[in-house]
């Protein structure tokens, strides 16, 4: 069973390739995700991984780790502080902030962090269920 | 120019076959997602579709329609309140519920509704940054 103020880590990054990918399954196809010319007239000056892409890495993270095999996503907050870039190495760190007991929900922390500064890019709070792993 | 109470709609369904995509782009293979006979044994019954799939079809409408091109995400609250299943047809409806004048940002209210009964499957606020539709 978890507990409140389990933790959790693990590191990731994204490929160009992937990119492009998840543009062609989600349809969104904005060019500041996949065309560095397009992309050097923006702010970010290179093309930057869709926030929605960097919320499905915690989505993994929720129903396969943390809390794992079972988990119900009832909720998801998302605060893209800053960019998210191709290829840059990020963890994705959660805490166990909340438990419903009785109900088997908790909410978790779900922050994103640059791994080489520590900067946080995506912050956020996950509401799950897991009959299994929550009390 | 966009203004407050502007809305969009656009429909949408997901196939089996883009579920399998997407999971395996975002490496979220729960099986609720994938294997009609684990599913079974859920409280879904069928294959039910990644919560941040749907959540990125109105990333796609975001960033693609509504506002547009030019649109930097800055946030996004996701309740997952029913199960998304594959094939069945869907409506997201948006709605400008805030701006903040001079800052080009808005609070566009994003709500997936069943098209058939018309329940709300995901509902959300979005918050967005676009300097050339928002004042």
């Amino acid at each position: 069973m978890l507990k409140l103020g389990d933790t959790y880590q693990t590191e990731f990054s994204i490929s160009q390739e992937e990119v492009t990918k998840f543009a062609e399954v989600c349809g969104d196809k904005n060019p500041v995700h996949l065309d560095a010319d397009y992309a050097a007239q923006t702010p970010f000056k290179v093309p930057i991984v869709h926030g929605m892409f960097s919320a499905s890495i915690i989505s993994k993270v929720m129903g396969m780790e943390f809390p794992g095999e079972g988990t119900i996503y009832l909720g998801q907050s998302l605060d893209f502080k800053r960019p998210v870039y191709v290829d840059k190495t990020y963890e994705v760190k959660c805490e166990i902030i909340e438990i419903t007991e009785g109900k088997s929900i908790a909410k978790i922390s779900t922050k994103i962090h640059e791994t080489e500064r520590g900067k946080i890019v995506v912050d956020g709070v996950a509401t799950v269920k897991n009959v299994e792993k929550l009390p």
